[in-house]
């Protein structure tokens, strides 16, 4: 993973000329291309760690444990979201962890847990590093240091439960890598969000991560059956069972609490049979109102396809627009527009994964409700290019950040009731801060759905982080103002925690403060983030 | 709502002479019929709550809102397990509620806690009075006086959004209520638990019940989306999202909180489309293990029925024995036997709730995998039979106790892994405290099952409640120490708040304290359920 950005460089795909000249009639004239600074030229606060701590962590974890350089400071200095590449890319990594540590066990976890507890030192858990929300970012609170525990030695397969279709994982174990390990018995985790390339499995399970495939599977709080927490002052173990009436369900306590309670140590989830037949084709729809309404219809009556995606007007031409010359998209941009003699139309991507004629069934209901609803089939061609390109969409924000753009996504959900105001009143409060706004709806539930937004402006130099903050503060209050939650998969982070009050009350920060003190006394897990200050 | 018993008198079937006669068989002799006390005889403890705290709660609800006459005492003195109607039967309310409040609203709610919180008085929430965990016993714990807080007259519809698919209620609203205002719209809540016919939907909620039709839908814990709860100290309110990322989801703390953090005052909850078909039917399978083997393939392969029960060889042979004359099941026990020349073979209930087309593809699945496994059809009507009599077990229950039989049930829930040796353990543990042994697989999940046990033998006259215990003891440890959870639908209640350590641990009980102390600083709520005591 690139210190200044996402991934991988040999998957970056800068956008063609054609899509530039388009960004700037609509967002006016670009500036230079910018590489970020070089890795040597980072600010770096003086480490604050006590030599006296640095050695107990060594004796804890090992000499290879601990780290305190240039590079291990910088890439645990922040996650991945806008205002932290922003940063990054400008040589800030003001927020640099004093070392970074790398527990090998659940016992050198509470090792390191309670050794801090004492210390004064706060711990900033890190899985994948790939938080959008600053849900990683090393804050430290009112402590003198703080550390960032990364978990990447702690990823094993602990056990596979074939019969009980169950898999009990160390937290540090990236999706690619147990999707690798299933792949041979045939099973998959089936958890697909856009970072999943780079996710590890504790970073998914602590923070409610959905996953592009999750209107048929793959939510994580759908697939955790059991945990193990390891915080400073104790350790919660709730086992695998199907479904319990013994009290609450404190899993759900443990599923996105964001490294504020403790660190998730193991978790078993549920896996399933990998599909025989895989499925993605691409449809046009009339209207964004209308292809909301089919998509309603067929969840409703359990028709939905397993991945479903409808973009709105404005995405849809934001994504013909910025589509890489000869793909499917461009030519479709030209085709379509020309065929129809309409300037607008919804771009709609419907996937399946599941056995052969199961799969026709399902396809066949879907495609006699889109039909009825004047929507245009573009065949599986799009689809598939779409499936293949599902995870790289980060690339794309680090060639426009290169170029002054900012580019943010923010997400919510809502009943089905309310999801056209929320669209409305999201997009107005957007329109204000960016010439760009586009949204599509995913991820569909019985009773609503999710919205996810994409927006786009040039940045203001020298102001970029209070542009953003503007834009997302309009947002997030649009959001909870239209009866949305604050996040429906990116967590809270420190980007959500001001509004985390306003959607579960003063008695549910309340309630989630009572845990923290329960588990966490001395206040050193993740500071900052989920809890609203104070 | 019979004071000694279950339900309406009318719905009483007594047991034939042949089911009395095989069961002599079976448990030696029994007693002859006796009736239970009349309720001018009901021994109550003189009421202690003190005439200004009454005053002031007449105050707060009405003159008609507060009782503290025998019948309202007697009817709030217990819920309807087995050792409640033991000690009814005998005459013993000792441990009835000083008085019984009847709020009509959030804010009445909240006003009586604050007024029992300040005075010192424990309050016990009191929604359809089915508990069989002794959940609505007004155990007073260590204040001077208790009240029954019966929900009976928060029974009010507050919204219905059928676009979200969504019902949002009051507490005491009941199950048959609620479908009847449902029906006519095309909706059902589908939650029918064997208590159906008088659970309110708030005690649903806060014993996290699933329902006889869990293995295709209605558990509670899946349908509840929205909750308010009043705390003595605070109120919750948490608003209905199809699915949200913001921190732990904290509708899982107030689901299964058994009354013991606050009353929940609304739910809103999901409800479906009416089935334009339903189905029943039953088939015998060869052997418990193999049947369970079809069941878990079936579940794996999202093939199973809504409702799905498999009976082990024993049950099957109790419940062919008890079955009224000229029933199904009484010429099956016959013909089935000359038939097959088995002595064997596990009942089994399968039901469908669909749309035609679906139901009929559903059920050619299933069919053939039965088929395969040696499993011979039954058809229809011993299915529609169960169905019909599917909220009536508790009536026989009465009959039995009446004669000087100890008949009760307890289930539990584990991974397909652990099922064979579950059933075996807990069959064994159950076996030395009672001839007569039954176990089924219900709710199935593709983690696992769970197992449903009843058990019957003769009661040791005057060591009623000391022999119950014992089988109940030793049928939880057992079930702990091979893998289950406590209670997959029960609820915790009184009867396993010795257990839930053991599930959860103590960091779990910890958190539920902390939350307790958070929302009931002075302990008034519920005291003695669910958490251990101490």
């Amino acid at each position: 993973m690139r210190w200044w950005g996402w991934g991988d460089p040999a998957h970056a795909a800068p956008p063609p000329a054609h899509a530039l000249e388009w960004l700037e009639g609509r967002l006016g004239a670009l500036g230079r291309e910018r590489a970020p600074v070089a890795l040597e030229e980072v600010r770096l606060p003086e480490p604050t760690l006590g030599a006296e701590t640095g050695a107990r962590l060594t004796e804890l974890v090992g000499e290879d444990g601990v780290r305190a350089d240039r590079e291990a400071r910088v890439l645990h200095a922040a996650g991945k979201g806008y205002p932290d590449l922003v940063r990054l890319r400008a040589g800030d990594a003001s927020p640099a962890p004093d070392a970074v540590v790398w527990p090998r066990s659940h016992e050198e976890v509470r090792g390191v847990l309670e050794l801090c507890a004492r210390e004064g030192v706060a711990v900033v858990p890190f899985g994948g590093g790939t938080s959008v929300v600053g849900g990683v970012e090393p804050w430290r609170g009112s402590f003198g240091a703080v550390i960032a525990l990364d978990l990447g030695r702690l990823d094993g397969l602990v056990e596979l439960d074939e019969r009980s279709l169950t898999v009990a994982v160390e937290p540090g174990l990236r999706g690619p890598e147990l999707e690798a390990l299933l792949e041979p018995r045939g099973l998959t985790l089936g958890h697909f969000p856009q970072s999943f390339e780079h996710i590890s499995i504790g970073g998914a399970v602590a923070t409610r991560s959905a996953g592009q495939a999750s209107t048929g599977f793959g939510r994580i709080d759908d697939l955790v059956v059991g945990v193990r927490m390891a915080s400073p002052s104790a350790e919660l173990s709730l086992a695998a069972v199907p479904a319990s009436a013994a009290g609450p369900d404190l899993r759900e306590l443990v599923v996105g609490s964001e490294g504020v309670l403790g660190v998730i140590t193991q978790a078993t989830l549920r896996v399933r049979r990998r599909a025989d037949e895989v499925r993605y084709e691409a449809w046009m729809l009339p209207s964004f109102e209308e292809g909301a309404e089919v998509l309603r219809e067929l969840e409703q009556d359990g028709a939905a396809p397993d991945v479903t995606r409808l973009s709105d007007e404005a995405e849809t031409e934001m994504s013909l627009a910025l589509a890489g010359s000869g793909s499917w998209k461009q030519s479709l941009a030209h085709r379509y527009l020309r065929l129809r003699g309409v300037a607008s139309g919804c771009l709609t991507i419907l996937g399946w994964e599941d056995e052969p004629v199961r799969l026709r069934e399902r396809r066949s209901a879907v495609n006699g409700a889109l039909g009825r609803h004047g929507a245009v089939a573009l065949g599986q061609s799009p689809g598939r290019a779409w499936a293949r390109g599902r995870f790289h969409a980060p690339y794309l924000r680090d060639d426009l950040l290169a170029r002054g753009v900012m580019v943010e996504t923010l997400e919510t959900a809502t009943t089905w009731s309310q999801l056209a105001s929320l669209h409305g009143a999201v997009r107005e409060a957007l329109e204000a801060h960016a010439p760009l706004v586009g949204c599509h709806v995913s991820h569909l539930y019985p009773t609503g759905a999710s919205l996810y937004f994409t927006f786009l402006a040039r940045q203001q130099e020298g102001e970029e982080i209070a542009q953003w903050q503007a834009a997302k503060r309009a947002a997030s209050d649009a959001i909870l103002a239209a009866g949305g939650t604050i996040t429906h998969h990116h967590a809270v982070g420190r980007d959500h925690a001001g509004w985390l009050e306003r959607e579960i009350g003063p008695t549910g920060i309340a309630l989630l403060r009572a845990a923290k003190s329960e588990l966490d006394p001395a206040g050193i897990m993740n500071p900052g983030k989920l809890l609203p200050p104070g």
